[in-house]
């Protein structure tokens, strides 16, 4: 229902006879041109018209794109919740901000067995930019079905609990049926750094810097977050931790142990000032270039606490998101120009990706030897490419399944074929709207955010149509009204052309007249400014 | 003027005494924030207020950030302008759509010299990707400011025709006051790999093609057109040049010998049906997906004359430039969809960049030993580590100077300063205005694309303030009219209690009306929605 097609609201749901399962339920951040939308989930239309069939959601790992939706799901579905302990906590405060307090949550481990008839489902540990991540594998009667959820192979984890290799192995020599695999890095050759590769780039820049560090990173990526803790420790550094996501983070992780923060390590925000530079580092959000976020205000000088003094390091251990890699360069910029020094991107070994590289996917492939196969969590082009590296590992093309969301993939113990498709698509998330921001309402946007409105309100006679009050004319976001009075005055002259030659009767056939003035104003002002506004007529009737 | 903490709209001026001369005048694209904005052109007031000192414009090659200010520089300037051959083409085809017929247009050779009194400008061949580009070296009394252009040391080029490595090491043994150079590629270690790279990589592919192949690159780069070309040649394929700016370009090149297209090798775009698939060659533009261009309409199934077929080879040779990332993955995604494969970004080799890395600046420097440094066309971060770069390279930290646009930098002989500030900032071109669209213009056009506009309108007679017709309400872009019935009619009430509650008298005071409907409104519309539309009371009078 989600992430075929996209990186992005993941949401999937394995059904035998009538007993259906569902793998996650995540969110996604709104392209450009849905404007003014906040967050986008998948439509789940099929779940509500099969409500009573829904044993329950199994989660992989604690992602906003694995986890965003519930909040959403929950308000309509009342069926138990599955994940391991860092993700349900992340999940929790997520349901208190929807004030939803009654969920169903239950706590599994890795190896955990759970029996929801007439499915067995295991879980197994896997690498991931997150602590606590799991794949998922689901025994059927016809076969296991294996969803590796989100994975890397970290030969050197931090917590030093490495992918269940065995687990993996065992299964694959059970005999899967069916595997859905993580495609976001197919299009990289080789590995993926470990994890802990990382902490040596820490090590060396904590050792060189001078004054103060000051670190931004994803709120969820916990070992990145200790690893930093650790090298501000060894270089008898105090921590101070700045943004509502990291504060939540740190107190859920370090609560469940997944943080170990040694004792007098942390300060509060407001001392960091009695400290001397050289002994504090800052760990803050802000990675993407977040409007709000703490690096930004820092970088705008808008940051209540904080602000950016020459000489400070400032760590970005992250790379841009597509799509946000503008707001980050300008972030950048904005910390150079306040003397700061920034390690970002372009400099190796700052950040390493959570996901597996192409050997990865291949050693996968390998140890799992799935009779069918199906990448997902990917844009068409890397689902495409994963297919095609599955097919160079031996798995028949007929084997392999490219689809888009909504598509239904029927299996038996022998055959794999696509059988049609569910409903599927996008829930746009608007304030407190869901699903009341549609083609309309963006098109409307789109024309407005381009070249503004342009408005022409008229009271009229009931009775016989005449023009009583007006036309008066009001703009906004088109131009600049005081150097354009003449324009203004202009346009109104031409919409009392268009009454003036119009007989009362028709005026009082409000359609006809508004699309008059609309065809009429509309030409006038594309000659003038080769601008398109939007032309509303508004007409009152007394 | 323009090019100090930015990639764009390059411009700068060079003054002795009562004299200046102009390098370049580019334009830039406008970023996402610039809500409706067509391009963005360097506020050049500076110039319009010492109008009768300016002896002329120099160009470095004819790219858009480099030319594109032109047109309008040009309505208000009358002065000459010296390009190459191919720069003044490419300028002389914008000026044509501008209606400019008059322009006083002078062509240079690369190693011309031209006396504009007091100084002596001498062009000097760089390599680019764009043909026919020089570095400026403007002799002055006081000595040699040169000015790179963007560059690159392509050992290799496509043309024969190397940088003019003689005429740097001259000047540089002659002496140089100050280095204005390049800074695009700063952060990329090593050497930018030569032009000629691609051509081998096109040979590999055009040789394992088995249908069409689709080909979009920039419009500008001649060489790789070129190439292009010659790979068709070779694997005897015909050429299709679809898209205006590439049938412009490839026009005006070829017209005036800077592309060789051998005989019989271009069919025209109606004629590729009646060719086999693998004897054609399609070169379109749309390599950063842009909405109206050829590969775009393409992959949207939208092109009037091609339509992708399976087994088609689409090579997109180019990288998207940071803030076309989306755009371009979402055409690469649809052309897979469509059956074709798509040689891209991720694929080494099919694209070069056409700026110098770390290495080759260095080796600039090490050629020209300036006195002065003033790192250039970069956003602030390049700037700053080209400033770092000639610091390693021994120029003291004082001769180096990192500014942004409106800095004027002084020199004598003997030393250079920080000298003030002229005017200097953006003017944003909308249609047919220049500079009438501004901040609060673009703040409503924000305000408008995210939660639209909620209009109310009321006829009152004049002299007593009693309503006679309202209140109606309208919005555009809020909600799903249809669905939110209720709530439009809730506001309408809200407005009618707020006007119920004002003494007429008040009424009358729009000002104290207008502002009672917005507050009473907007908490409403808040608390029921969470979101904040633009709300516009308009008041008529009787």
């Amino acid at each position: 229902m989600g992430g075929l097609g996209e990186i992005g609201k993941n949401m999937m749901a394995i059904k035998y006879e009538d007993s259906i399962i569902v793998i996650d339920a995540g969110m996604m951040f709104p392209e450009d041109e849905l404007l003014g939308v906040d967050i986008v989930i998948p439509d789940y239309t099929y779940l509500l018209e099969n409500k009573s069939q829904i044993k329950g959601i199994i989660l992989t790992h604690g992602h906003e794109d694995h986890i965003g939706a519930l909040p959403y799901v929950l308000k309509d579905l009342d069926v138990p919740v599955y994940g391991t302990r860092l993700t349900l906590g992340l999940l929790q405060g997520k349901l208190k901000e929807h004030q939803i307090n009654s969920a169903n949550l239950n706590v599994v481990k890795p190896r955990d067995i759970l029996k929801i008839e007439p499915f067995k489902i295991e879980f197994i540990r896997v690498s991931h930019s997150i602590a606590d991540a799991v794949a998922v594998a689901v025994h059927t009667p016809l076969g296991i079905i294996l969803h590796t959820g989100d994975f890397k192979f970290d030969m050197t984890p931090i917590d030093g609990d490495t992918l269940d290799f065995h687990k993996f192995a065992s299964i694959g020599e059970q005999g899967v049926l069916v595997m859905m695999s993580d495609s976001t890095n197919v299009e990289r050759p080789g590995y993926t750094l470990s994890e802990k590769s990382v902490g040596e780039t820490f090590d060396e820049t904590f050792r060189l810097a001078k004054s103060r560090i000051i670190m931004a990173s994803f709120a969820s990526n916990v070992h990145r977050v200790q690893q930093a803790i650790w090298a501000a420790a060894k270089y008898n550094r105090k921590v101070a931790v700045v943004g509502r996501s990291l504060v939540n983070v740190v107190s859920i992780a370090s609560e469940l142990g997944y943080l170990k923060i040694p004792r007098n390590t942390l300060i509060d925000i407001d001392e960091v000032g009695q400290v001397p530079g050289n002994r504090v580092v800052i760990l803050t959000t802000g990675s993407q270039g977040e409007p709000m976020s703490g690096l930004t205000r820092m970088a705008l000088s808008e940051h209540k606490q904080i602000q950016i003094m020459p000489g400070d390091t400032i760590i970005i251990s992250a790379v841009p998101i597509p799509g946000n890699e503008k707001s980050v360069a300008r972030t950048i910029d904005h910390l150079f120009k306040l003397g700061a020094d920034v390690i970002h991107e372009s400099i190796a070994g700052i950040h390493v990706s959570g996901h597996a590289s192409q050997e990865e996917l291949k050693l996968m492939i390998n140890l799992v030897k799935p009779k069918f196969f199906v990448p997902v969590h990917g844009e068409y082009r890397m689902l495409y490419k994963h297919a095609k590296l599955a097919e160079q590992m031996g798995i028949p093309p007929e084997n392999i399944f490219v689809g888009e969301n909504g598509q239904v993939l029927d299996f038996t113990k022998r055959k794999g074929q696509a059988n049609g498709r569910v409903h599927a698509g996008r829930v746009l998330i608007d304030g407190l709207g869901v699903g009341d921001v549609g083609n309309v309402v963006l098109r409307d946007r789109k024309q407005l955010s381009q070249d503004g409105i342009f408005i022409i309100t008229l009271t009229i006679e009931k009775s016989t149509g005449a023009v009583l009050a007006g036309p008066e004319v009001v703009s906004r976001g088109f131009v600049y009204v005081k150097e354009s009075e003449r324009l203004m005055e202009d346009a109104r002259e031409k919409v009392k052309d268009v009454l003036a030659k119009t007989d009362p009767e028709k005026i009082k056939d409000w359609a006809g007249i508004k699309s008059g003035i609309r065809d009429t104003l509309g030409k006038f002002l594309y000659e003038k400014t080769k601008r398109k506004p939007m032309i509303l007529p508004i007409i009152s009737e007394m």
